[in-house]
């Protein structure tokens, strides 16, 4: 009984940092969802029952809600924004679509992946599909500027998915080496979702820069407590199983720092288990043992912490506004969720 | 030798056809060449390897001929139509990448397909580089109208693949059925291609449905001169297998004839062979018998004249010009590769 009333504690404090965001774009996100709604509809029934099971599927739609405040913070009075926040969900549907097919994963969401229902070939045309339909909205704001940062974000973070399959398994990655990807794979879009909505109403150079920074720092956050919650979430929560990396034998964070920091033969276990990918009864126990021993995961919260204190600074020249607190609170949201 | 002289003359004639628009491009396709290069170049190695493996493995480049040639015809004196034709060669490289994972196919224009070599997950994702890269070159461009037309092209692109997917193997595709994907997968993006010509050029809104009429039944030809080509064409020249399309149970228009027009009997084998995939010995010497008695390679090249005759009268308003002769004779080409 008492670790039930812990987690719905643990719910509502989370629900309190992400809340006022929600508040804020709730009639926008109303129409983004009604256009990203009539923009999967089409006569090929395997289109829409392939991207709904995904939109549909109950993610927090965080990229398109940054895209909806940024350019409401910055005095954009258009529609541009609704339009622009869908293409960005769009963009990111397309990415786990194949993703799923190159990591060869089961569950996405807490529910079967795409590709477990209609087979790796409707994952990557759907995803195609979905890309091309981002760039059509996206064209018809008609805004040049915020084109060229979105189709930068799109050959970005390919470029990092590619990165990343290059360096699969590889347990020699720094720490360095691995924050590049997540750069590219992660926080482009993040940072690009955000400086979309300086750049619709008008903003200079440094303000564009302020949004890009708050974003990109985010989207560090958001990917290692990611990495962090794949060792010690709660998979109810999480929507896949605890252990996913480390069954796929991807590199992240904790992982990283737990093999820099182990013995010989702490490290002959963890080439083992992610280079060979030969994975034994209670590898996984072990693999969180060790990077406990090691604070691999506190680690990765602190890192966390770091690129969450440079997002809020980012925003820091702005005067006060609901917008802006809510951009803030969503740093702390997204660090609490390690909790 | 006799034969060898034949094939030799084959090739003369082929040549011809195309020869006049190669060489009216030939200075704005070298700058296209170099801008394809310096694009597909990354820090990641793969990236740069499974690109070129395909882009280097001489393709016609027919599709960004058409933009260069129909934006010179149109009177279009600055640089952007070379962007775009890099853009739309990367849109098409992307599809054949996805396209041959969803396919299984082995081959590509006579070497293996990137998949075999580099396995599925670099072909997916390096694809979805590609088309990041072709929207980034195509958004500096700056301009929308184009944009506009060529993210639509990338929509239906992918909108006809899944749609080919959904009617995989079913022998009851009807000819308008195929026709329609055949419009989406590969007439959409020649449609496109010759489009942004006149846009960039700044005509109205006649010369640019002249030449989207022009290149969208270029491509009609193009595809069903490839179909018949899979069963009645020359391994060597062609760059993949005759019978692959039989092999991987794939409708094209010889088949949809020859099955529609067939007894009881020969729809039971194509059914058994397309449908339930049992091919065995002599099944695709079968399958080319079952075509020539009922016509359908033949009666598959007389619909590619039609479309061909649309595609010219497309153009008979335009004055005459190298470059409309050039463009018309490349009608006559695509319909003469399968002689």
């Amino acid at each position: 009984m008492g670790v039930v009333v812990a987690l719905d504690e643990d719910k509502r404090r989370r629900a309190a940092g992400i809340a006022p965001l929600v508040a804020l774009v709730a009639g926008d996100m109303e129409k983004v969802n009604r256009l990203i709604l009539s923009r999967t509809g089409s006569e090929v029934a395997l289109i829409p029952e392939v991207a709904n099971h995904l939109i549909s599927s109950g993610g927090k739609r965080l990229r398109p809600m940054l895209t909806l405040a940024a350019a409401r913070m910055c005095g954009y009075p258009g529609e541009g924004h609704v339009a622009l926040a869908a293409g960005v969900e769009f963009m990111h549907t397309a990415t786990l679509l194949h993703d799923d097919v190159v990591d060869d994963s089961s569950m996405r969401r807490g529910k079967l992946a795409a590709r477990m229902l209609w087979g790796n070939s409707a994952s990557v045309l759907v995803g195609d599909f979905l890309l091309g339909q981002a760039f059509k909205i996206m064209v018809d704001v008609g805004s040049l500027d915020a084109l060229a940062v979105l189709s930068d974000a799109a050959a970005v973070i390919a470029e990092g998915e590619v990165r990343q399959l290059a360096a699969a398994n590889d347990m020699a990655t720094t720490e360095d080496e691995y924050l590049y990807v997540v750069h590219a794979k992660t926080a482009s879009l993040f940072a690009a979702a955000s400086e979309v909505g300086p750049i619709l109403a008008g903003r200079g150079r440094d303000e564009r820069a302020a949004f890009r920074s708050y974003g990109s720092n985010l989207g560090l956050v958001f990917q290692l407590i990611d990495d962090v919650l794949d060792y010690a979430g709660d998979s109810s929560d999480l929507g896949k199983r605890v252990g996913d990396d480390f069954r796929e034998g991807k590199i992240t964070l904790p992982l990283v720092l737990a093999y820099r920091r182990g013995s010989d033969g702490e490290r002959a276990f963890w080439q083992r288990a992610i280079e060979t990918r030969d994975i034994r009864d209670g590898d996984l126990e072990q693999a969180v043992a060790l990077m406990k021993r090691h604070n691999a995961l506190d680690d990765t919260v602190r890192r966390a912490r770091h690129f969450g204190e440079v997002a809020r600074d980012a925003l820091a020249p702005f005067p006060d506004s609901p917008h802006k607190a809510a951009l803030l609170a969503v740093v702390d949201f997204c660090i609490e969720r390690a909790y």
